[in-house]
């Protein structure tokens, strides 16, 4: 993901400076024209704004801390746009950290597919002050479709990506169980299917997900089920904080913990539709 | 929905006889020049069809058996339109009791609010031999925007209703939740609405249901609770006969329960968000 | 079960006459000295009391009805003891059938394994008018070490029965989460149930059940999955019928479904256990 | 809890330093002839043994740590003695705290009410490396009528004293939802727990908790709803460490949160029964 927005970024003639802890994995920006910075905190001095995209929340504080960081090399005033899919918490202790150096932070998750980040055709979902929203902008311009705007508080942004990530497997797993039964009693899933996107679900993400559970397209993975056991996870951790219940949120971290038992860690997460069809009696 | 579908068969110019338990409900259908039968049986004799719209189960059956009900007054090789919600167990049992005595059997449950009724803007699902649904097929023209057939066993049409019931309600339960949390991390519930909407879940039960989440329209019933908890209990009959677990389902039957105990019978069943949003420590 | 009922019945100088779907299993009963009936009828024909241990609802009823079944034979005033465990809605319906023909209902469900029915050390729920009562309690000495009356309505009995299996069947799901957690950590199974028999949870059903867990003793089943699954969803249906919701009971249904589905039907309900283990991730 | 044992281990004729919080709190033990600390440095100062009893993880964290705290007091060679509730993740770094200062530590959490703390009848769950644990014995026997031992890893003892309370909170669970379903049905609530702790269930886990239900004894609380379901949570934590799925501990967490937020945090935890009785339709 992180390097198809870099791409992007590079051909819409902005300055770009990138690292990767894998450096050698940033060969083909610098042909298009990208800087190599030897550390998070080189590729962030002398410059306006730095994008971060990582794998989870502890990747990032491992950029953003020590002598090589972001924190380090970030001037005052300068932004830092993380669209990192982290926890809430870890959202505040960033935008604090950021707030006490006087640097500026816009938190911009993203949905999409690798696919649609190379399109340009990313979702934005965006929190933070104003004036460091309008600077990022531009740039937001150029990487995505459309970009919502959440509210002031950057870990906003982190609690809609959340949110839309349980309602996606939410979906995922009332298909599976629902074509499951339908299957059982005769009906293709197809069928099913066609029934749902023709009436009252005509939305991508059935129509997405609902292709990949019919012709069981689970491997390679578009995304990978333990990534979205910590996504699950951290909506978790932020229902805990505010003492909320949720069933479903239950379910689905269950079903994945499932999957991953049954099909290794490689398997998508919207392989937990086996597991769904796993639980029949012959 | 029965008197809204009637209504429009009449003014398609199909001849109707009509007949309902309470006879005086009639009345605008007979000014509109549908006539009045005594009895089920009545109103089968001397037809090519006899659509029925009916509560339950044991209505339908109270209708269709006995000396006054429709196994006695149709015709062999006519056509019984089922259109009722009801359990495939029942389904496959009317079509056998047709079967025996030569009558044609179609069932034909709808999706759509009464207003899409009255529009003839409802969904069809249809299943049956392809005789009597050829014979239906005209009828079903003048009453709705769309038929899906889903095969030969009439059954079939009933399962495919009862899964698309699950469906909805599992999006209503996913909405509440993340909108519980959501709201309560700060990010208003109509914000969220927006992502979701603009992004992966742009259909029409996200913005329908999302509106009623968002304004807590949940009186007068569209679709009261206990009709939805008669519904999600049919479907885990089907899903008990296959031997297949529902883990989304049994939380659903289970929050339609309490939010019937905690609200009364005339909530609508998407009033399950009540349920979710009290779940919350203060 | 029924056997070693009738055997000690036998032994303690009661007149007996056996009948069995497939006679060549009275064998032994004859030897001992009772005499075999040719029918349901011919089995309570003359006979003060009759006693029925079957498999189901639908075998109770089977053996009830027609011309050659139990209500047929039993004289007005004489008793029928029901052992089974069947549902509370059938148990009703049998009470209402002995009542219009004026004979006695007794229901009697039985808590014990085979063994505890061969040394007569059953425990018996009954439920039943007075008179009916007193005339079983001499046969009830003869094969229990304990009585429990819990009302005049027979149902009664059957639903404590249901409520009992619910609650061993929660007991084991609770000592395999456990024991999952205890032994993930390092801590074996063995010491976390001499903690727990050692404090709060000295009883039979823990000690039993626990010996299984570590031993993984589920074959051959002492009782099956899928018996256990029958009583869950008798239960369920219980539980329906009052409008009840009962989340760790749809839990213990789901992983008995998942149990039978990985294991097969002669997989002990304490199997269950192993579907719990299954789902950690390596 | 902490108070009750202090004064069984200074009536046991130890040499006792207290320290708490609220300094006033310690008077009856300075009676009986402990000295008052300044300081939890103070109370370790010169000291063979420490024991803490504190309400959470960060209480332990906040006692151990800073210029003040029992890791600057602990000489080398002696022993703390942590008889908290606390994670294992927490009980792993304390551990390694103690470690690298050359100090030991033994986990020893308690089962059992203040009054058994008071009678000095508490069960003690231990472990620790063999000579700490050694030096522990004698005051272990001061205070408690069992101990039981689970290996030389302290957080073990955690893993099992938080197995233990999900069991005890699982059979109130269990306990509930059948007294509901039996109640509903006609059969009081006491005529039930007779048969259960007549037969298999003879425990003290039900008789006590199952004469709570029945009298709906749930204020003042034994043991309040927000420390159950801290140690719910931490039961969950332990759980998500290892990959592991509890379906139970997922409903007993929901249960409480609902509790919480139907009665407020004052309810004894056992107060789960009012949730469920609560799901009933009329």
């Amino acid at each position: 993901m992180g390097s198809a927005i870099a791409a992007n970024l590079v051909r819409a003639s902005h300055e770009v400076a990138v690292w990767n802890r894998s450096a050698n994995k940033a060969g083909p920006l610098i042909e298009l024209g990208a800087t190599l910075a030897a550390s998070p905190r080189a590729a962030a001095e002398g410059r306006d704004m730095v994008f971060t995209m990582l794998g989870d929340d502890g990747a990032l504080q491992a950029v953003l801390s020590g002598e090589q960081g972001l924190y380090a090399g970030l001037a005052r005033g300068a932004v830092h746009v993380s669209m990192s899919t982290i926890g809430v918490h870890t959202a505040d202790e960033v935008a604090a950290g950021h707030a006490e150096r006087g640097q500026g932070f816009v938190s911009a998750p993203v949905f999409g597919r690798p696919e649609a980040a190379i399109a340009a055709k990313l979702f934005i979902v965006t929190a933070g002050d104003q004036a460091a929203l309008q600077q990022a902008s531009g740039p937001f311009e150029n990487i995505s479709q459309r970009v919502f705007h959440v509210g002031a508080k950057p870990s906003n942004a982190n609690l809609v990506k959340l949110c839309g990530n349980f309602m996606i497997l939410a979906a995922i797993e009332s298909l599976a169980e629902a074509m499951t039964l339908a299957d059982a009693g005769g009906v293709p899933k197809r069928q099913l299917l066609e029934v749902l996107t023709g009436t009252l679900f005509d939305a991508p993400v059935y129509r997405n997900y609902g292709a990949i559970l019919i012709e069981e397209r689970f491997r390679p993975a578009g995304f990978a089920a333990p990534w979205g056991l910590k996504d699950m996870r951290l909506a978790g951790d932020a229902a805990a904080d505010q003492g909320i219940a949720m069933p479903f949120l239950e379910i689905l971290k269950q079903h994945l913990i499932e999957t991953i038992a049954r099909e290794g860690g490689d398997i998508d997460w919207s392989g937990i539709a086996k597991t769904v069809a796993a639980k029949k009696i012959a």
